[in-house]
């Protein structure tokens, strides 16, 4: 088999790259920083969608769409969110184009200026806020629980497929609340919704914990995130909900008349996952051979290729396959049956594999000999043979098994590389073999700083229920109570 | 009961602004021309997304994502479709602010100015056939069927809730094809889908035809339509449909290899229907109640309220309530009981007439006694009173004759309102008094831009299967072998 992908050991990064084209998930497009989600990768993100979507149902919330556009003069409500966002917006500044002196080219109309710059929504926060100030008088029209999955644009100077692109998708949660207490249970059951998405349906172990004041949501109190651990020892942050406090309650004048009877500021939650997602299902779990994916939210679980000599063969194989087929769709399994006759068998080996089918279903003239059919996981590459009659009962355990496998696999890998640094050599070093470093910090972001200048490494999260115990920070030297994880980040 | 909209005899145009509004479906937001889609109003676009989506994927299309932004040249490719959208193109010209020289305020910073402009799509043809390019190289790589669900951007200078907004959400089919033949069956496939699904869900009778050359879409060949008729005698566009030929092919020089081995250059089609659906939905059955929704869309297909004295009377009837709840649920009947002791029973009446749902059944201490309920259904307003247990099993038959009725009443409208006209007069008056006017058209667009300019009207369409006779041109008097639809339109 030629090799189609370039080998992780040998750059992950353009294995990467390779893996995310040669699979038809995405491409980059002709604006730059831009991706073209193929169909097959947008196949996913709909499966992602559409578990997602009912998890938020199902913890109260629904959904709403809100503009594209943010007025300029927003942004600088919010001291620390223009901060945060100002240096990578896309601006709108004219509403019309018109035929230029040649007659020949089209330019901007400069007679079509707005008169107040438009910004393309990089995250939703200030237009939701100012909308949610008409929505709220009393606590009585509390809470809200608004999501929108939307398009988002940040203007990123290098971009990679999935990971970091100028204009991405994603979902954003905004609620409001008439009580902290209530805004932070809210923070924490959508992080534990993502947390619990992430691990059981796309099977990737996630460290949950909360942000250091460095690597805050720009206008959040309080950040709590997920983090994986790519294979290449970097980590990821995989989702983030952000207790807002009253801060854009403020910002935009909303207040309620509360239970007292006395007028409040309103508080506030955001949080939101992206098509990033995909970026680090990718890394989590692929090969040399292409995508390993779990059968949860794999487009489609089940390939059926069939193995034969002239059409006589093929017409007896498909007679089998097409019944299996239809035998493991009532069990709501996806299968396709690919009887194409422009490739060969081994071509469509090849594909499937790169596509992370989880689970190829070969039948041959011998097969149907011996009432059997071959069986090959995408995960491990392992064969083995079964009787026809069993297929479709052993399939919803199998995929089960596999959706495990993959799952454990990567908390192996994930747990094998959290290590512990007690002085500044051992950290130094750990960080560039890779993985979660977990190390005492003395809490200042001068010493945060410092430590990602000299390593590159960020403090992923302050890991929830995190054992107390006295040290001394890695870098300073001052004493701390806890250890903080640290790792170089995607 | 105070009457909380405008009547539509009053001022129509008021009646449906204040009915999008109070019924909480969607309102303006402080982005000109952007709407907010409230959360009501966007559970009924997931309805319809799911429908529709699941209607291409029958006939065999597939999701994808393409870029938001569309560089400016890619525009001027195709000399007709620049000219149609110019003019309303929210332009990005920069991709940073930073902060003023007062430190106060923040503005566009200068020296990040796009070399080259990019445009908010207000459609994707230019953009995607740029990708197709490298897509399609043989016959072997066609049909290509892609759609999108995406939100796009017309700077419309008047606007209106969900009938026509700067940013609106859609869905947009590009589909590539090997022969003229097959793309103009996919063209039609496609129209029949829409025609499909807003007749048999929306409950909104429609004319199937082909636009004159002058109404066609800016870039397209011939353009099919369906084309609804409002309450006020107003017709409305709901879905088109486009063969494109090879336009698009031409301008982004997309050529294949067809089966003859010689290169040729790929046929085209669009089709799109847009959150403007749910305009027409609202003006084609709501009433001076609120509005009136096909159970086969609505958000919320029923809604049991009680009615109580006092804590134990609502404990009784609440158990009869919930019970009845729960076997309308399993029968995939959605429902809602409020049982909120904050709103009076009338209030709650109006609250849910206002918001269109099909049927409410009420519960009081009487019908306890009686072991019976009161049922209303929302598009006449009829009561009777039922049996409970019959309750659960009479109800997706009544929700069936609910939908039928909604159509059969919008559809005697439609067809009272198909007016022919032989004169001059006759068709000014039938204009006037508002409908589709069936005449005769010499077939010229010179003619049809003086019939707008004299009375509004718009061809709105020629008929599919539209019958041939012999008449005279009702403006200019030439000859004409048909009859087409005028009508004014939104």
């Amino acid at each position: 088999m030629a090799k189609v992908l370039t080998s992780r050991q040998e750059n992950y990064s353009q294995w990467y790259n390779d893996l995310i084209v040669k699979a038809e998930m995405a491409e980059n497009s002709a604006v730059r920083g831009c991706m073209v989600i193929k169909p097959y990768g947008y196949s996913l993100w709909e499966n992602m969608q559409r578990i997602l979507d009912g998890m938020f149902k199902q913890t109260g919330h629904v959904n709403a769409y809100f503009p594209l556009f943010i007025p300029k003069s927003f942004f600088s409500r919010e001291a620390s969110h223009v901060e945060g966002f100002a240096k990578e917006c896309a601006v709108v500044t004219h509403y019309r184009l018109k035929t230029d002196a040649t007659g020949k080219g089209i330019v901007v109309d400069e007679d079509a200026k707005l008169e107040e710059e438009l910004i393309v929504r990089p995250t939703s926060e200030t237009i939701i806020w100012n909308t949610y100030k008409n929505w709220i008088q009393s606590y009585r029209d509390l809470p809200i629980l608004c999501n929108q999955w939307a398009n988002v644009v940040r203007w990123e100077m290098r971009t990679r497929l999935f990971l970091r692109t100028a204009e991405f998708l994603w979902q954003e949660g905004h609620t409001a609340h008439e009580s902290a207490e209530e805004a932070l249970q809210e923070t924490e059951k959508m992080i534990n919704v993502y947390a619990d998405f992430v691990e059981k349906y796309m099977a990737i172990p996630v460290i949950k914990g909360r942000k250091s004041a460095n690597e805050r949501f720009a206008g959040a109190i309080d950040t709590y995130c997920i983090e994986a651990l790519m294979q290449d020892g970097k980590a990821l942050q995989a989702g983030t909900s952000h207790f807002l406090g009253q801060n854009f309650a403020k910002a935009f004048d909303v207040k309620f008349l509360n239970k007292e009877n006395k007028l409040d500021y309103v508080w506030a939650t955001s949080w939101g996952v992206s098509t990033r997602l995909i970026g680090a299902l990718v890394m989590s779990h692929s090969d040399d051979n292409g995508l390993v994916l779990p059968p949860k939210i794999a487009p489609l679980q089940v390939v059926i290729v069939p193995i034969y000599r002239d059409k006589e063969g093929l017409e007896k194989v498909s007679k089998v396959a097409v019944e299996l087929k239809t035998r493991l769709e009532q069990l709501n399994i996806s299968v396709k049956y690919d009887d194409r006759d422009s490739l060969r068998s081994g071509e469509k080996f090849n594909i499937y594999e790169l596509k992370g089918v989880p689970v190829r279903i070969t039948i041959g003239p011998r097969d149907l000999e011996q009432n059997q059919v071959e069986i090959c996981r995408r995960d491990t590459l392992e064969k083995s043979n079964m009787h026809i009659q069993d297929v479709a009962e052993a399939m919803p355990r199998l995929l089960e098994d596999i959706q495990e496998s993959i799952f454990q696999k990567a908390k192996k890998f994930r747990d094998d590389h959290i290590i512990k640094a007690d002085t500044w050599e051992e950290f130094e070093k750990a960080i560039e073999n890779g993985g979660f470093v977990s190390a005492h910090w003395d809490g200042t972001t001068e010493t945060e700083v410092a430590i990602k200048e000299k390593t590159k490494a960020t403090i992923r999260c302050i890991p929830f229920n995190n054992p107390q115990e006295e040290g001394k920070c890695i870098l300073t030297g001052k004493p701390s109570k806890e250890r903080v994880l640290f790792a170089k980040a995607y």
